[in-house]
């Protein structure tokens, strides 16, 4: 039993388990994390390697300065419109703890990035989902009706890669008198995002990743962009020292090498669009993704059968366990190779039937990541 | 003003101010922050250049495994007593969400490490300060009084240098039914301890940093050891990434590296012994400091003036201007060499009478640290 010391809140959720991930030496294809698959741009590994011992010795910027400055060039803001943080999900508590008090409620379209419970949850806050409109549009009206203080939207989402326009976004926080915060962790993969909004509306934020665009997940650096007296006040609630000294250096040399990185974005689009036309020609039914994912119902709605089925031929995929969800599997993209392997594995699958004999049992989940945490429940509702 | 969807204890805090550096060209002697004044191990630096692109590429272990198991071996517990954090202001960040609801009470002896208040203030949880006691002595009545839901503890405390023994903390831990957190930054240049009272006590957790002992305050690495079931509820609340794969790379081969370290923290402890007895001869009333860094009162009583003579000077140290801190100033031990400048400084000083046409005003507040952070206020008292 937990100690009696812990808050009531942290004792009732779910222990964290950390799921498991190939070892060095494991031969798989794996395409169930959502990391990019090319290396880092050549110029942030140099950056790395020629990091020196004061650099390590003393204590690093406390805003992440270089960083800053660069984001903000290339966006065309001001640095004082930008805060980095140690992963996008960094800047999702540091927003929580913001703006969302204690008996506070914070309000999200549903299915999407479970983290955003978990944060409610720690701060004895209220959740309130609603079901995405119809064709994953932004139920506005239905959001409003939660007078939450808070609205969290995943553009493109997690785990369905749909997308909401700008427009709508606009409309939304036009309307609503609380904070929206935009997580576009997936927005280098999508033809638009909403950095344009933060100039117009005081009460949007929008955070980013280099996890997945920059092939940085290992490093955890992200970057939320507001007005600054919103990034001020964000400010004050972030460790002082939330960025290392390595993590400023590469993200600032990844962000500054735009070129490397837009080839790779260009041919994670290029496969998608491939993977989703043969895939649908299987006969299973691709939603329209703007991530570096896709998420396809199987053509016999069993999900997990598919994704052992998978697995067993080495293929790593992403199964959830939930209503609506389950007769589906998603996909990272991957090398040409490795989507050639998913849809080689997928047809071998077709042919074998999905015989109940070739599917394991007591599987482990997968390892938790960016976009999705199946191993912490819903949270709480604490009043 | 602050946005109204901003939480009212958070726009009730002051902005914050990143103090200055000096830039990488001025020379300076800089004693004013606490770093070690050598640099890392070359095994860290070398791990660190052989970081691969795919450690980068994908997601990072997210308990730190190796670094606990390195840690867990070198302390010899079980590696689920050590949790790993991005700095110990993380870990100390961990434990106020996971031990201290809002509305609940943080105590600690006071004058202290001043991050511990904008914690409580950030969970809208109460602060109780209680004067330490005779020479520094643990005030255990005057702590247990408060009912507190945690105490935390400096342990050598900042700025004073003094320290507690482990027995002391015992007795504390034993009569107080909450949570006793020994925050041990300093203990590389102690004497001595509280890692022994995990196993006895489950109400106590020890955390550590790498930026003072182990050179690597640009790296954001820190870990927390306590029982495992008390392990696992911080684990909940942390965020699922919360060390990045070079930082992870770079302080196990740190912690590995006793050899190289020891010899560092026996060279700062014999300047502190040599710097304290030279300060002392010339009329300064010096703490006795556990740490890498000692706190004396300067004999004019007039540490402000001190403190900018020697800016102006070229040697930067640390002042404090608050009641029964203002009288003195704290010196980080650096090298013989800045040890030896700073007391021909004082020296000349003492020499100049001190006058007060030397002393420029409208300084900015120095650089924050790990030791304090002086441009945050104390906390707004929730209930």
């Amino acid at each position: 039993m937990a100690p009696q010391f812990v808050r009531a809140n942290v004792r009732d959720m779910a222990g964290y388990t950390p799921g498991e991930q190939p070892g060095p030496g494991e031969r798989v294809v794996k395409l169930n994390t959502n990391e990019n698959p090319f290396p880092p741009s050549p110029k942030v590994m140099r950056a790395i390697r020629e990091i020196d011992e004061e650099s390590l010795r003393r204590y690093p910027s406390p805003d992440a300065a270089d960083f800053r400055h660069a984001a903000a060039k290339l966006l065309g803001l001001s640095p004082d419109m930008i805060l980095a943080g140690n992963g996008s999900d960094d800047l999702l508590t540091i927003a929580t703890r913001t703006f969302i008090p204690p008996g506070g409620t914070l309000a999200y379209p549903d299915p999407t990035y479970s983290l955003y419970s978990v944060l409610a949850n720690l701060e004895e806050a209220k959740v309130a989902t609603v079901p995405w409109g119809p064709d994953y549009a932004l139920p506005i009206e239905a959001l409003l009706a939660t007078k939450a203080n808070a609205i969290y939207l995943a553009n493109p989402n997690a785990p369905t890669g749909t997308f909401v326009s700008p427009m709508k976004v606009s409309e939304l926080a036009t309307v609503f008198p609380g904070l929206v915060l935009v997580d576009e962790a997936y927005a280098d993969f999508a033809d638009d995002n909403c950095i344009g909004l933060v100039k117009k509306h005081r009460n949007v934020i929008v955070t980013r990743t280099m996890s997945k665009g920059y092939s940085l997940a290992g490093m955890r650096f992200g970057y939320a962009i507001a007005q600054p007296d919103v990034i001020a006040e964000m400010m004050k609630v972030k460790d002082s020292y939330n960025c290392d000294a390595i993590s400023i250096v590469a993200a600032t040399a990844a962000i500054e090498d735009q070129e490397y990185y837009r080839q790779k974005w260009e041919y994670v689009r290029r496969e998608r669009q491939k993977m989703s036309s043969e895939l649908t020609q299987l006969g299973w039914d691709v939603l329209d993704s703007h991530g570096n994912f896709i998420l396809a119902r199987v053509p016999s709605g069993k999900g997990k059968e598919t994704y052992l089925g998978l697995k067993k031929a080495g293929i790593l995929v992403r199964f959830f366990d939930k209503p609506g969800l389950n007769d589906k599997i998603r996909i990272t993209i991957g090398t040409a190779q490795q989507n050639n392997a998913l849809i080689a594995g997928v047809k071998d699958l077709a042919a074998d039937g999905e015989k109940p004999d070739k599917v394991e049992k007591a599987e482990k989940p997968e390892k938790p990541e960016r976009a999705e945490k199946p191993e912490k429940p819903e949270p709480v509702v604490a009043k």
